[in-house]
């Protein structure tokens, strides 16, 4: 069932509803996980096939689906069937190069946004599109391959510690989201690590490949900001939705990450100001070398043309030049050159270029 | 019937309501065809006069009259007079140079916007509007010429696939345009292309056409973002609407396609930021460049000048220069030359101009 | 009673209410012409004495009294209190260089803007204020000078041509403002001339001539964007009154030049992006130009210099110089001289300097 | 009382409502005027002691009373005892360096604001920071120094022309303010000259002054926009304002001026995109400056180096070196050197560089 | 029970309500200090244990809870219990990199804000994290160090000056807002002393160092902005509150604190135009130093190689050149050269040159 990727531009022409996988990277396989707890218990089931996750369930539990890996299709479609999910939100998760957003609809709430990773081999953002769907007493999450940033949220479950097992289902969400911003903290960081890099290179050092880095840098940055200004917007909505999935008290800790996305953006925007300034001060460095470079070139010029010139008069072969015959000719131009020579160092000093 | 194709600013001082096309282009031959559907049956003609258009309808049933070519402006006439169509709606609908716009009236719903074609030859992106006319029952499309961009939605009329014969005339309305917005993401990605070009010709091999490439590709950008950014407010303001044409149902897809267009736009933007960014490298790489011309020269010269003029001491012709009388007159000189040469290589080297 | 022309700033201290002309010309004699028309009639007078203007008119038609030229003071002091306007309006009116502005009274509405002509000789744009005052049955339209723009308008005035003899008095207004935006276009397309017209010289020659042309253009849409901006806000408050002068069926057209004056915007602001884009190029060719002057220098002095050096070696006077004497020292000097010239040639050609 | 003037970061620490100077100029002796009239009357008072401005005042009458000079702190105490003033609007009125707002409290209306001054002197603008207190029935006014902005209305209170007799105390407001927008029309106008004439500098000769009076005017114009923008805000808070001290006849007066505020922002935008036009400009006179001398140095460079190579060639001392035997070696050496030269010149015509 | 501080991204996976420190710092030392005050009596206690600000408290009195430094947990664990504050927030107060944010809840009011010092030695903003909590009667305040800052308001509670003693908690929030906000103005006063110092030295000897410190001022400039420019929404919120906490009476002194940072964005806006136009001088001086040095260089280069060239021409060697034997030949060509040498100096002394 699973199908090869296809670019966005090539499902023109198919009517909407129908799935395809599409996105930069082919659909990995899929792999569900079923957790079930409440106050007082919780169940782990992994891997299951997707039949076991519709089983009844006690009232004031949360059941939580993990689903990694878009493979298979027919999956995605059992989930959407069994929680009557509109077939645009289905085509959503799939698309893996979706704009975050939140459509809140009168039985569940839908988020999608993206989980960003430092890679630090190819000093690049990777990224990957992570779509929640939340339901009375349960949460559907969907990620693109299998990963361990939700590893501590298991953990709490299973152990019991935090507030998680105490809570309902908005609680987790607002966990899995708050965990997905938490790593752009770490990338803000590295991020950060290369601006201050940059920032002694331009200074102390700076080389033709100082330019295509703070471009490069640049560029990360615009990625950043893309994937999270949408972002803020969403988990606003969240936050005012009047939708009863979301509970007075998951209101604030929603707030909380709205207050975090923020602050990301303060920091990408402080770090797109520096890296501006970067590239004035590379800018004004090669300037500075050229001058540099110029005024070596005009000091040697300027000193020598003028003394092989006189040099240069005393090469001439007429016959009548009195100035040859003299006993102190020589000794005399060679001090008139000295002199000049010394003269122009002078002015040189004088008007700072040396 | 058919005019020659005037220039907006001719068209001052007509009336308004004054039935006369204005574009950049001729207006191609009038073709209409009309497909007829309810979820149990489907009827196509093509081509029909215009009076076969006007036919009393089944109940139930969504008639989609399509309209190729404006330069029969009698047959635009006709559809006004028989849904009852604002004449400024006419005109717009034949000023081929519209902003994208929604006209809400009571009785129908207008909508004009662009659709855009990537031209592989000259790189240009080519525009043609597209006017669209939503009444109870029915829909009217114009297009500047014949395409191939609805065939798909035909051919699931015909075959029954997909919602089509099953919903009321607005989805078939968001079906059209969404063939029209997924055509832009075609676009984004040939740019896309050129972005990633110009990126590799710009670190490795810059010349003089590069300039003129960045230029070209930053207007083409322009371009598309003046096309699509208006049309975004018009696809919000068509799911906001309170008409009775629009319903509920439909709601989601245009939130959709409204979604589609943002995606869009966040492209431009980042491809523009991206465009901004290659052009600071082109010129650095010019100053580089010419930094690199200056040290070749400055090294040149530095170094054989004050050689030259020592050369030029021992061609003087003074009667009295001991030295040239030595013995080892010459080979002292060509020994302080070479000292100098290497001293002056050092010299550079040290300074990391070698 | 015609005052010469003041400057803004030589009125300060003067009561608000004081009607002397402002503006950067000297007003021009003040031409008084009466319209008035219903569906079935039609009387045109034409030149009037201001008294003629106020005799009482039949019901249900529409009266427009045309004032070209604004030096005569009485006349708008007789219009003022005939109609009751607030003196700052009959300041507005005299002070040539207001802000487009829109102000709704009760008893009337005034609109005040700009009508552009585009002045082929000086390739500068000449602008004209033209006040517009509409009350019930009447409007008065003040222009700077006698001008053709709304000719067309009184032709169809005259021939009951179009919809102007069938409606009220609003849709004239609509009319006046309509005939002035269409002017604007003209405008545009002169400026997408010399858009074009500069793009062509910046690739191709560019000259010290091509940045004051590029600087001038930019004034002009600077100009043309300060005139056409607060249009847009005035025209959408006139569409928005909840004013009885201004009827439901003429809201429609009022929305159409909205429409145009922001297409007119959206032309403004592409062409001010083309044109700093011509700047960029303009720099870049600059130091295109100084880049290939230096090469040729460099190239030059690099290959002479060296050879130079040689010859005046050989030209030293030393007594001991065995090569002098040798029978192929200077065929071996000029090969050698010859073999650098050629490696030198080489040299550059794989750097891509030839 | 006086005390020096502190500056602003001095007073933290201060309890607020501690009434100090602060501003940059020391606060000169304060003077105060007292203006009392009616649609029969006036009395004109000066100078007087505070306690004379708080006798009983007939009814509908208006009391003006003007404050220069702020050196008198007792005075400020005096008069926010008499009105029941906040003790922070007292602070503002002492703080100078105030930026323009209005607070509109149950009995009276504070509104502050910069009174801008040219001094042709130092081609700089001197500000003043004017406070107006309207309370029912009266009209406080402070300001820094005695100036004679406010004289014609002075004189209009006089005589009686004019409206301010027959009006309330609002429309003194409204003319005080108006006095104080108008004289910004004056600064516009010095500005505006200023900017032609750099204009005129830039294109025709520009020196390295011509950046220094560039960046000066830019600092002008940042100033001026910094004390308009916010102005622009305080007015349309007073005409919008529900207080009763604003009756409804003045509201158009209030509106006028904020239209006024309009147009000085727009020139002052309008200048300040010239300027950055004429920056660019200037940079690029530099850069084609720089084009020139290089072109003038290769040029003799590229002329004279290879002639200098071929007179060296014969001016080597080889003993064997036929061509200088020649009868004809002379005039031909001479005769190609010519050639050469010619050759060149021909070259550099041709490639536009002579 | 002190924990060493972590980064805020290796808080990632701990369930929120974890109380750790993270910020640039460590923690230091907590200390507590007790203030409660009424109109007629205060008592001052330090330093307390946490349990000693519990005790029950007489009505209308105010206590006002200082904790200088954060490194007890079991300090703020404490406050938050007893105060009933939401485990969110005390996270926020121990995260000292937070956002300048309000929050609002039915019990207390929670402001977060960062107070900023100028330290002269590195000639940088070093920050420090303030909150404070509002409650009934309470006011908590937490500071990361001891600092003075608030000295002048314990002053005016000890000694019953000022109107703190006769007021409410919440005036008390505002005088310590208002202390900080103070502070802001200091730090102006010193980057407004750099940027003239960096004007000064822009103009008359700009150096390679004087980028580095323009783009230091720059960076300053932008920490400051980030840091006073959500301060200014949070003000507003806490004016706009419809809390009970603040009463009517202070509402118009936090407008005061909320025009002053708005006076501070005002002045860092201004700052960053000037310093930007610092930015411009800069890289001109630059380019006209390298305009200068290639005139000089043009100059000599331009006399002297023609001269030199005819001097080599009578160093050639040929036998037959008549004018080596001419008995007038030397002086004529001096002659000639001192001819030439003049024309040049003429020359370029009408260009402008010299």
């Amino acid at each position: 069932m699973a199908k090869k990727t296809r670019r966005r531009s090539e499902k023109a022409g198919l009517p909407p509803g129908t799935l395809v996988h599409t996105g930069e990277r082919p659909p990995e396989a899929t792999v569900i996980t079923v957790f079930e707890y409440g106050p007082d218990f919780y169940e782990e089931r992994k891997p299951v096939r997707l039949e076991e996750c519709f089983k009844p369930q006690p009232l004031q539990t949360v059941r939580w689906i993990n689903i990694d890996g878009l493979a298979d299709i027919s999956v995605i479609e059992g989930i959407g069937r069994q929680f009557g999910v509109h077939p645009l939100i289905l085509e959503d998760i799939l698309s893996t190069g979706q704009r975050p957003k939140c459509d809140d609809s009168t039985s569940h709430l839908f988020v999608v946004f993206r989980m960003l990773q430092y890679i630090d081999a190819t000093e690049a953002i990777q990224s990957e599109q992570v779509s929640i769907l939340l339901g009375p007493g349960y949460v559907v999450s969907f990620q693109e391959s299998v990963g361990d940033v939700f590893d501590p949220i298991r953990e709490q479950i299973r152990t019991g510690r935090g507030r998680v097992r105490n809570t309902k289902a908005d609680y987790l969400v607002y966990r899995l989201m708050d965990a997905v911003v938490d790593g752009y903290f770490l990338i803000l960081e590295k991020l950060g690590e290369r601006v201050e890099a940059l920032e002694q290179e331009v200074i102390k050092e700076p080389s033709e490949e100082t330019l295509n880095r703070i471009y490069a840098l640049k560029r990360e940055l615009i990625y950043l900001r893309k994937s999270v200004w949408p972002l803020r917007g969403v988990i606003s909505q969240i936050e005012k939705t009047a939708s009863p999935l979301i509970t007075d008290t998951t209101e604030p800790y929603f707030r909380d990450v709205y207050d975090h996305t923020i602050q990301v953006m303060d920091s990408v925007d402080t770090f797109r100001d520096t890296v501006s300034g970067l590239l004035d001060i590379y800018l004004t460095s090669i300037s500075n070398r050229l001058n540099a470079i110029m005024k070596v070139l005009t000091i040697i010029t300027t000193i020598f043309i003028p003394l092989s010139f006189i040099a240069s008069i005393y090469g001439m072969n007429f016959r009548y030049m009195p100035e040859l015959e003299w006993r102190w000719g020589y000794p005399t131009v060679l001090g008139a050159m000295g002199t000049i020579f010394l003269g122009m160092l002078y002015f040189f000093k004088k008007n700072k270029w040396l």
